[in-house]
């Protein structure tokens, strides 16, 4: 039995058809900057817009065309789970990624919740025995449920923060049974509606707290995947307090949390910050704290979330750029949290979809690649700063520079200046993109 | 003497140099859709931004290094003139745009400027006699000058209106003497700060007044290029009255003017005003309005006009995909409404930053070239809309329907919609963009 | 038995009290401008948001606490019908608005679902006769349904075309049974997510096939209430066909239906296209197309739809002083297109939403009949525009003036422009609101 | 000899008057929370705005009307002082706050500028000695001249951080000389047009760098004053590194400086980096770190930096809301960083716009201590989170609690959340508004 008996497992077909279905561009054992495309390119299906966003907005009922969609309960659950597993392999993709409650239903009871959670582990652990897709994250919904309407860790309710305490516990412990190499926070609703009735101060206090519980646990039960923050800046809450990578940065900082953290970047979470994704990658590089990166894009004339598959292959080029720079993603990886349009409600549209960001990341890579390879843009980089490289410049990095021998400097020496090219620079950039 | 020494004329040179100043892509005598490239993209050079723009932004001074920065006066004027024809003529562009106080100092009184402006206009009827430039549009700068401050037409004050009208009258008589293909209208100041002050309803007729009193000198002289209109939303002004093109089509409407004007599309004034550059290009498609374009492109986390030089593929192929459907742009053309970033001073950039925007076009044109020839969009929007060709579409599209069939139909039919295959579309363009 | 047993028919306390449970300020009785402010404020109860809305969002489960929350299908609609008539007599409003599936279940096919409505229609007049209740409007629910995913009257497929214009008759005939003074369109899905699968000329052409077609039926039958459209540039399409006041006029103008309209503007959706409210409202006057308010407010810093209750004491002033400026709204009202918070979740949180938002129109009534009263804007705007009605000016408004008397003018006289004040009146605007 | 005859020392005049330029509300003696407004409210004039902006936009030329308009160098300098210290007295201001560019001409060298303005501290420092005002701050202008161009601190160019370095040394001995409370940081051009010819973290370094320098110096020389950076997000750069106050405690903490600075925040660049004002204020405020605050107001429907004068009541509510929770603001003060719109020309309004700005922050601390003084919002909020003032909520307060007593307790307790009453507290923050 299939669950998608039009799709055969994908190839690379080469550039010759342009049926999209048919065929990736996307070719694992391609080489590109001395690795397989496969060794650089980690993608991971996100479990919740795969197998269980309906299609929903704000305006919209469900219009998601699923095999599964007459089922409910546990059922449900495992049959979304064996779809997935045949997902994957036609795919192609070796890793996926969830939420607690995307996977298995909520019971009446957190005991029941858990039990329920329990059982799909263990099928899912099955059926990763037998295939090779890993776990690249999971994750605890404190979003959805009522009770976190106020936050989760940053709710005014002690016992809402239990509650999601008791739920990280749990994640925690199924990270571990499953061999996550990441878990991952994304603090949904710890934000604020409006600050007249908001004790912002502890409520980050709390959240501190609850970082630190949560390090303290996975230290005791041996997990050893990385802890990664996810940063949003607004939506579902008026303001986020994981704004972008800079404002987690300092929170991480203020309350001793930042060398157990990275951070996962989401190109659509730091466009409604005002950022670029290349530069949210480019904050957390400099940080050493690049840890992994959820792969969509925003529209930028809409101001909301939308999740899109990415496509724009300047974003996925850029994004390429830096993460080579940063010598990979470690145990990161490229999670395509996307969903295709609620319009695009069939079946077919879970691969042309995955295969469109698939391959608009493999392009990106290639041309990353050879931009870096041919030096292009770091001959110029380098080339521009190279006053610091000698004389007054080498006295300022070099710490020997001080206010009096700079304005003694400053007093006899002119100043020019050299363009900045950065017309010239996009144009290369247009090149590479036509050409690779 | 030459103002570009380091510059020979321009050479298509195919894509084997990665230099962009040793040539451009751009081939002007390469056939696609059945033309020359020359005659799909009539580029044309914006006076203002390339040989008047000094760099200023409103934090900072002057930085542009041109061989014409000491001089003053009539002077300047005549040697930027020169300048224009030799730096026309190195691009291979054959058109060029001015605003009057572009190309001539204002003097102590109007006929001083007036007398200016008569001997600046002289020397390019020479210049343009000797050379195959010929200008694409002219226009009148009603903005600059403090005596604009609350609005040219729109002013409320009616000695500004009177200068305005008179400003416009000599701008149509050199249109006239110049053979300029379009004049345009750009309501720099048309709009309001606030409506505490403002009687929107009189500024309103008085624009559609200044509108039919231009169009009865038109014809009075015999000037019988297209007038054109530039939609902004914001920007001096606080709101602008020509906010996009609905807006703009609107206002022509309502004061019987429609017939008589075509829009100017600027991008960045599209996405400033929350559309695509490619929504106000169909938009004014749609009215059989599409006149002329500014070929600039803007920065989406930015709040204001960038002006930058068009090198965003998908604006330039989605551009010409319109452009070729408009079955061109007639008298009108592309005019590099753009400079380049303050920080890009030297007058090398003024050639980068032009063979960045014509190479991007010209990439552009031959994606959308082959997707029109190939009909990838059109077949599958032709299969989309295929039920209004028979039936009940064809009912209601011939005038046929009324509320009682279409609810009968309603009652006794079942409605199966298709996925609008979003992800996919966005593939393949990717792909012809990689392969052209 | 009562619904909201916590409140009794809630009374103008005045201004001792400062909790708005046991109070409202608006006085009904209280004159204004001449008028009971009861007749300046027709204020009117959103169904949708009062007694269907359930509190999700984009990443929540329904959170709203109501006794209605464990009934379903008939019943529950005809329990929201006698909680509604409750709540509009405790809180003293006399308009009600609705959707059609807000208020009655879909059922398995059009005939079912159709006959639900006749239930609660019915269900409703008698309601309406024991009380003083109105209908301020109604409309069709034609965007949540999976079957309008790619539009109604929009929509590429001719079936659903028909399902709406079903659905629009039904819409109308309810509309002439309830004595509607309005039957509104918000074309909520009339738009597109990409122009690479759309035929944007087909999709407009046949809106306006559909709207004559709406306009027949109405005659046919008696309808004799006012037709409005709502603009709105976004959400939940990627772009709106009825962006805002200005792309919806010239859509009524360009397809003959301008007469027949009039529109119903919306301040979380002005903010959304990038004007503010006062802008829509007084393009929509100066075009005699004011016709009804969605009083709401969005947040400026989001870019969503939030539909706030209104509170913003600069918006409800600025609103009403366009408002009584426009002999008011006729047959419109002030519909509180607003939802509490999904954080403000129980019954009390409804009364005090809706509280907020009368309290905060009643008190902008105030401040901007005070305003118009002492002349305030309107003295300072007749002396701004005073050259208008003498000399030059007067030639320019009464038709006289050509492009040679006026240049003849601006060659022989001087320019003095007077500062805007914008600062000064924005103080004074301060003043009445402190006062008032 | 007076440069604003029209005006003489202006009084409190309490409410009857209708004139803002006869008077102003703020009564300097009044008591709010039990101290003179004035000791609350430092008022400070922006010596750039008032005394050197000339009403220039990216569209237009100089328009403000001053009596200073004809005189040049340095006598134009020193006339501007002696308008400054007229207009600081009749205004009853007693702080300014100035750039070294704003105050005295750039010569030829930097030997040169120095003395320029060495004459004009000189003379200011006389001015001083003969009225109360007294220097909030001053800064160095490191963006205005074309050197600056790709940076100062983060210059490319290692002879521009050492002419900045000078400049600041300078700064640092003017503020000693005027006994300055505070010296401010504007990054002006520290941030980058494009990634791809940027190293940010060479920069950053640098910049970090600098700053240690510039602590030596205060040192060194024994300057006392409080040290403040002013967060903006971008403009004039594409990315200011100084985005918001989050970001700008990062790098301090990153670079061991968050101990010698505090922030100076500016309500319009809150709004442009998606932050309300008040969320700015409570950022530095919840880190011990508001230093002083740039009194203005942004344009949420224009993107780029208005500078309008604070008007906006709730705004300057809520911001005297947070400094009196803050206990004051210590050596800072409400520097008006803002200045008349271009059509608000003439010299009058400079009156009328300063005291529509401090009319709205008198009105706003009125608001605000009446507020604190009720405990309105903080009563609300010490019930809200009055869970964690016993049983497990103390136990996660205090430390006490881990992953498995939190577990417990959510496996065997039930959670009720309760209203977080947003539109209810916006209603009574209008009645106050309205009442005080």
């Amino acid at each position: 039995m299939s669950f998608f008996p039009n799709v055969k497992r994908i190839q690379y077909e080469g550039s010759k058809s342009k049926n999209p279905l048919a065929f990736k561009y996307y070719n694992p054992d391609e080489l590109v900057a001395g690795k397989r495309m496969e060794d650089h390119l980690r993608f991971s299906v996100a479990f919740w817009h795969t197998f269980t966003f309906s299609g929903t907005d704000p305006f919209g009922a469900a219009t998601m065309q699923r095999p599964w969609n007459d089922l409910s309960g546990l059922e449900l659950a495992k049959t979304r789970v064996e779809a997935a597993f045949e997902f994957f392999e036609k795919l192609g993709v070796l890793y996926f990624a969830f939420h607690d409650r995307d996977i298995a239903p909520e019971g009446d009871t957190l005991r029941e919740t858990n039990k329920n959670l329990d059982i799909i582990v263990a099928q899912m652990k099955d059926y990763m025995k037998m295939s090779e897709t890993k776990l690249l994250w999971n994750t605890a919904n404190m979003f959805t449920h009522p009770r976190f309407l106020h936050g989760a860790a940053t709710s005014c309710n002690a016992g809402v923060f239990a509650y999601a305490a008791a739920q990280v516990k749990k994640g925690l412990e199924v990270a571990k049974e499953l061999g996550a190499e990441n878990y991952v926070f994304w603090g949904g609703r710890e934000g604020y509606e409006t600050l007249l009735n908001t004790n912002m101060k502890l409520e980050q206090d709390n959240l501190a707290r609850f970082f630190h519980m949560a390090l303290d646990y996975a230290k005791e039960i041996g997990f050893t995947g990385q802890f990664l923050i996810e940063p949003k800046p607004k939506e579902p809450t008026k303001h986020q307090y994981d704004f972008d990578a800079a404002t987690t940065i300092a929170f991480l900082q203020t309350y001793g949390l930042k060398d157990h953290f990275k951070l996962n970047i989401e190109a659509n979470h730091a466009t409604l910050a005002g950022h670029t994704f290349q530069h949210e990658l480019r904050v957390s590089r400099m940080h050493g704290m690049l840890g992994s990166v959820d792969a969509n894009q925003g529209d930028l004339l809409l101001g909301w979330d939308t999740d899109e598959f990415p496509t724009d292959l300047y974003e996925t080029t850029l994004a390429m750029y830096e993460i080579l720079q940063n010598g990979g993603l470690g145990n990161g990886g490229l999670n395509f949290d996307a969903r295709p349009r609620r319009s695009s409600f069939d079946t077919d549209d879970l691969f042309y979809s995955h295969i469109a960001g698939m391959d608009s990341f493999a392009k990106g890579l290639k041309v990353a690649g050879k931009l870096l390879a041919d030096g292009v843009f770091e001959t110029f980089i380098n080339n521009r700063y190279r006053s610091y490289e000698s004389g007054i410049g080498l006295d300022i990095v070099s710490g020997r520079a001080n206010f009096h021998m700079l304005e003694e400097y400053a007093l006899n020496n002119e100043i020019k200046n050299e363009s900045g090219r950065l017309e010239m620079l996009r144009s290369v950039l247009n090149q590479y993109i036509s050409q690779e």
